[in-house]
C-alpha cells in the first residue's frame, strides 16, 4: 500500500443536488487532508464532487469506471480504471476501501452498501439510506452528523 | 425467450430457519405452477429450498454461480451458470429476471435489492429489508403477505 | 444438472461468413440430437447459427448476454442470462461449459479461449486460432475436421 | 488522468523463471524512469518482478486483484483494487491501459491478450504468445526484441 495510506470509498449518487455536493466536496478535502486515498465509481454528482474536494487539497483519487473508455471519468479523477462491468463495478469500489462514506444516493448506492456490509467493510452515513429487517432497525450504517464526523469515524473504523 | 415463460428470481439468505425455508419453498412451488423460470444464486438456504418447491413441481431453475464449480450449485438447480466473479454475481441475478422475490435475506440480499431497483425491476418482499432514504419511507418493495401472493405480484409486475 | 445432460459452449463471432454459419448451425444441431444443451453468448454471427441449429432439433440453449437486456438475444436463444458486464461475460460462457466448440472467431474468441484452457476445460477448435508460445506450437486446442467430429471430440472430452 | 501519465499493462504468468523475471523488472524499471503508470494482476511472478521494477525507480503501481483481501497483492503493489472477480479482472487490467506488455504467460495471459486486441489496445510481446487464424498468420502482437523496445514501442503505440 502506498505509504501505508488508507483507501477510503465515497459513494452516492452520478447526479446530486448542490447541497448534497457541498458535503461530498467537504467530505473529499478532509480525507486528503488526513492523507487517505479516494475511492468511487469515477463519475458525476457525489463522485465529482468528492473527486474535487479530494483533488484541492492534493489527495489522490481513483474512479472504478462502469464504461468502457477513460473519458467518462470526472475530471478529478486521476487513477481511472475502466471495467466496463456496468454495475458489477460496484463490488470493486467498495471491496478496494477500508471504509465507506455513502452520502445521499439512490439504489446503486443501496446495493453498494449492500456489498460492503456483506464484506464487513464500515459504511458511515451521511443522509443516506437507513435500514430495517424484518421490522426491526438495522443500526449497520454508522450515521454521521457532518463531514467531518463522517471522515472521522471512516478513518478510525477502517479495517486493515 | 423458452415458450415465453417468465424468469422470475428468488432471493435470500444462503442459511435460513426452517420457517423461512417453508416460505422459499411455497414461493418455488407456485412459480413453477405458474410455469415461470426460477433463478436464483444457486447456493443453500432460501435459494435451496425455492429450487427444491420449483423441482417438485416440475418447474426450470437457473443457480448464477458465485464460485469456480458447478458442484457449488444445491441439488435442485437444473441450469447451473459459473462465473467465478464472487458477489458480482449477483448483478446477473437480478438482471436476468422480470421481477424480484426477496425472502428474508441479510446484506448480501440487500445488495440484490439495490441492483435491481436500480435497473427498474419490481421487487417483492417478504419478511425482508424495509427502506428509509433520507428519513423518509421507500416504498419501493411492494410487501406481500405470503408466497401466494408474492408470486402472484411478481407475475403481474413483471416487466417485459 | 437437467437430467444430467451436458453443457457445451460455443464460441465465435458476432457476425460471420455464411460459409461459418453453416458449420455453426450444424454443430447446433449435433449437440441438440445428442442431448447436450448449448450455452453461448448469446448475440449474433456464430452463435445465433448454432442456436438456430439446436432450435431446430429441439435443443434447449442459453446465451449469456453482456448487455443490459434480454431483447438483444437472438431469436433463438431460449434462456438469456443478462450480466450487463460487457466482455467480462466471456468467462462465464465458457466456464459453464464442460466442453467448448471454437468455430472461426477473432479477439473475442481468442480471450474465451484462453479462459477455457486457464480452467482446463477442453476447447475444440473449426477453423479457429492456432497458438505458438514462445516459438513452440501449443497443442492444448484440438483440431477437428468437420462439425460431426468437433461435436463427437466434446462430448467424450468434456469434463466432469 | 495523474498528471497526464500513461498507464502501461504488463501481464504474464503468476509464476515464472528467474530470467522471465529478469525481463519483467526491467520493463518496469523502465517504465518508472519514463514515467509510466504500471497496471497489473497484482500478484506474483511476471507481476511482482515488474512491481518491483517499477518500485525501485520510484514508479506508481497498481494491482487489479482477482480474490476477496489486498493482503493478496505482492509487496510491491502501492495501489491494490480489491474484485473478489476471479478471472473476470483481466478485462479491467487491460481495458484500464492504453498498452499492453506481454512477457511469457500461459493461458491466462492469453485471455488478457485476447480483451486487449479485442477493444484495440495495442499488444507488445516479449517471449509470449503468437497467433495463427484459420492457417494464417496473426500480427497484431507486436514482437519487441528487448524490454527497452517493448517500452518504446507501448509508450509510442499507446491509444489515448
Amino acid at each position: 500500500m502506498i505509504d501505508n495510506k488508507k483507501i477510503i470509498a465515497v459513494i452516492g449518487g452520478g447526479q446530486c443536488s448542490s447541497e448534497t455536493a457541498k458535503l461530498a466536496e467537504d467530505v473529499g478535502r478532509k480525507l486528503a487532508k488526513r492523507g487517505a486515498v479516494l475511492i468511487c465509481g469515477g463519475l458525476g454528482g457525489v463522485m465529482e464532487a468528492a473527486c474535487r474536494g479530494a483533488s484541492a487539497e492534493g489527495g489522490m483519487t481513483i474512479g472504478i469506471l462502469s464504461g468502457e473508455s477513460r473519458r467518462s471519468a470526472n475530471p478529478y479523477v486521476q487513477i481511472p480504471i475502466v471495467t466496463g462491468m456496468g454495475h458489477a463495478r460496484n463490488v470493486a469500489v467498495v471491496k478496494s476501501a477500508q471504509a465507506v462514506i455513502a452520502i445521499d444516493g439512490s439504489y446503486g448506492t443501496l446495493s453498494e452498501i449492500g456489498h460492503a456490509l456483506q464484506n464487513g467493510i464500515p459504511v458511515i452515513g451521511l443522509g443516506t439510506w437507513s435500514l430495517s429487517r424484518n421490522g426491526q432497525p438495522d443500526k449497520a450504517i454508522i450515521v454521521a452528523k457532518n463531514p467531518a464526523e463522517a471522515v472521522e469515524i471512516a478513518l478510525d473504523s477502517s479495517r486493515d
